[in-house]
């Protein structure tokens, strides 16, 4: 078999074979195939697409490419969540301990923030003394004590897929829904869990920016995942603007604490609860809405997190008292620059805002300023007031704040009217 | 400026700066840009196309990629002819002496054969003593003494095609009219010639097929040509079925120096007669027509080949006794498989068929059996009986008849009823 029978094939349209597909994915993790090659093939894939076959076949080969999670440790059905990123996306921190406290295990590879969007991983790290690099025995035994673990990908998931999409990434071959799709379910597969729920961002600050590009690699990956044999279902919501209030890190975890107390901001709630509830469906669990409602007020959901923080090493005091975790040196006021409606907000303009006070990183390896971050006041919708205070800013570096202001307040369009509201849940499949 | 940015750029179907496409080609002459960025902006291009000023701009850049042919020591005007190559095409050897015997300068690099097509510096090399490896001073006072002369490519001529055309062959990214297009002129460019005449070759032994291929490749040749300041004039031949009769090397050299003669076959005849006065009138010269037979009766385009025999070392009695050229030490007759018309000749293959005699590489560097070709004793359109001979194969190894016969074979279609005509001279731009 020979890399150029395969591109030329793929160029003119053609369907490539299980074998093909193998062949190629075992050279681009043992090395053997020329860079040069990949990259050629990866523009024609864009160019001419890859059917659904194709999509899973390649999907099962980067999976198989390096170490699998062996999840059968764990006893009871494993469920898993994944989001394509967006601004304030703390849901992770939520779901899971709801979900865990309902009686579904949740085993969790996160990842670490880059760019306009912040990780799981960087979040959970502003808890004192918290470990996320865990041991797969370690991570076995807490998921079977506790119900719930997350951790950073320690383990060799889908080296193809790595190898792939950093070839991908330079040379503009990012934007296929097959090779977007395949690229995340291969480390989902690899992941192990018997069932995936897929939150698919759609608006200004995610990845698809339209409804149908979002509903397109929704539908991939679901493919993907059911040709896969596990059970999968894609949520569809809005992230045109950020979710919740809190944009940062430990300012994340602390409204994600708030709203497993019943006391989070609304737009965030709801997808917390939906996705909960999603979960526990998915499972086979009975009356899931009425559930998770249950393990919030009984305080069941609080206790889980608190109990993971300390299976993993951190200080589950910060889970009890949030007043524990430090407090950025500098806040910074961000006025309303006229009157009228807030009609927009770009949430990716936020969110590169909010990685200029320190809270995110422009490449990977940089250090990140925990507390640093921004609290919205006032959202898209709402009506304000010149020089109203509209949002907070933190820091450790008051320098920051400059460029940082001027690029939050470019994310902001003000109207004379009322904006029509996007609903946050827009599909489900 | 950055690759990505120019792939992305063409990927999603822009037009590409002068700017842009000379950091290209810069990067690629001096290696500066990774092999894999180079590949993804050829299948972009395959895919996107480049308009003719892109295309153009590519072109000049390559053309300015390393030496350039400075032919101002040679004085009046000089003319160059490139095929776009097929299998018997013989037409340099007969074209260059009879276009220098009217006047007008050729100073013409050639190439070597390669899979199934012969090359010009190939056959000379099958006069004893003939030196294809000319120093630049040498070749400019032989063409100023003789008026002629056909060198092997010694000089650095658009190194960028070089590199970018050694990629496209493994990448599949070849069949682009631009690419093609910038590839061939690039070098036309470097080479130096004020008038430059274009043979491009149609059908099954051409790299084009279809004569609607062909004329956009024409088109765009020329359009790159007079773009550049320079005469250029295109003319679409058949190469559905092999030029003249002999295919080979020696073979080849004996017929052109029979059409010189007067007594060639029709065809190669007619090819010769109409590119050497198309090149008489690009250069100024009135009466073309009249001048090509003139020097063919007097004797004189035979003398000018004999003179340039000599002055490239050659021994020159071999122009004018061909029985001097070493013979095969075996031949093979072919006999027709059946009664009928010879409806088709698959010329790709005649010419596979005559590179397993021995005739010519399927690599570079391959060495090569001046003696060895195909002798065509019948042609498309022929009426033949079963087991008459239809041609006669030469070769220094008896061993490789078998394999060429049956390849031969596989070339000729039968049919019961006389084929269309195709003529010879398709079309002129």
């Amino acid at each position: 078999m020979r890399m150029y029978d395969i591109i030329l094939k793929k160029r003119n349209g053609g369907k490539l074979t299980k074998e093909e597909i193998n062949f190629f994915v075992k050279g681009v993790t043992d090395k053997t195939i020329e860079l040069y090659h990949i990259s050629a093939l990866m523009m024609a894939i864009y160019f001419q697409g890859m059917d659904e076959e194709e999509t899973l076949n390649l999907t099962l080969a980067m999976s198989d490419s390096g170490e699998r999670m062996n999840l059968e440790k764990i006893e009871g059905i494993k469920v898993d969540k994944h989001s394509t990123g967006g601004v304030g996306d703390k849901t992770t921190l939520a779901v899971v301990p709801i979900v865990a406290a309902c009686g579904v295990k949740v085993a969790k590879m996160s990842g670490r923030g880059l760019g306009h969007t912040g990780g799981t991983i960087d979040k959970l790290e502003s808890i004192e003394g918290f470990q996320t690099s865990v041991e797969p025995e370690k991570f076995f035994q807490i998921v079977n004590t506790h119900g719930l673990c997350v951790a950073g990908q320690s383990m060799n998931l889908a080296p193809a897929d790595k190898e792939l999409y950093a070839l991908r990434d330079v040379t503009a071959t990012v934007e296929n829904f097959s090779l977007i799709a395949s690229s995340i379910m291969s480390k989902k597969l690899a992941s192990g869990s018997d069932c995936i729920l897929l939150d698919v961002k759609v608006g200004s600050g995610a990845f698809m920016k339209t409804y149908d590009d979002a509903e397109k690699l929704a539908q991939a990956m679901v493919k993907i995942g059911n040709g896969a044999g596990r059970k999968t279902v894609a949520v569809i919501t809005d992230m045109d603007k950020p979710l919740g209030n809190a944009i940062g890190n430990s300012i994340e975890v602390i409204e994600a604490i708030e709203t497993l107390k019943g006391n989070g901001p609304e737009d965030f709630t709801l997808l917390t609860k939906t996705l909960s509830s999603d979960l526990l469906k998915m499972a086979g669990i009975d009356n899931a809405e009425e559930k998770v409602e249950e393990v919030i007020s009984n305080g069941k959901a609080l206790r889980k997190l608190a109990d993971m923080v300390k299976a993993q090493g951190g200080n589950e005091n910060y889970v009890y008292d949030t007043s524990l975790f430090p407090k950025a040196e500098f806040t910074y006021k961000i006025r309303a620059e006229k009157d009228g409606f807030i009609s927009h907000m770009n949430a990716e303009s936020v969110g590169i805002a909010c990685a200029k006070l320190g809270a995110g990183r422009e490449k990977k390896g940089d250090s990140i300023d925990f507390t640093a971050g921004i609290k919205l006041l006032r959202k898209t919708g709402d009506k304000v007031s010149a020089g109203e205070v509209i949002a907070e800013m933190y820091s450790s570096d008051e320098s920051k704040f400059t460029d940082a202001e001027k690029t939050f307040n470019s994310s902001i369009t003000y109207s004379e009217t009322k904006p029509e509201k996007i609903n946050l849940i827009l599909g489900k499949l």
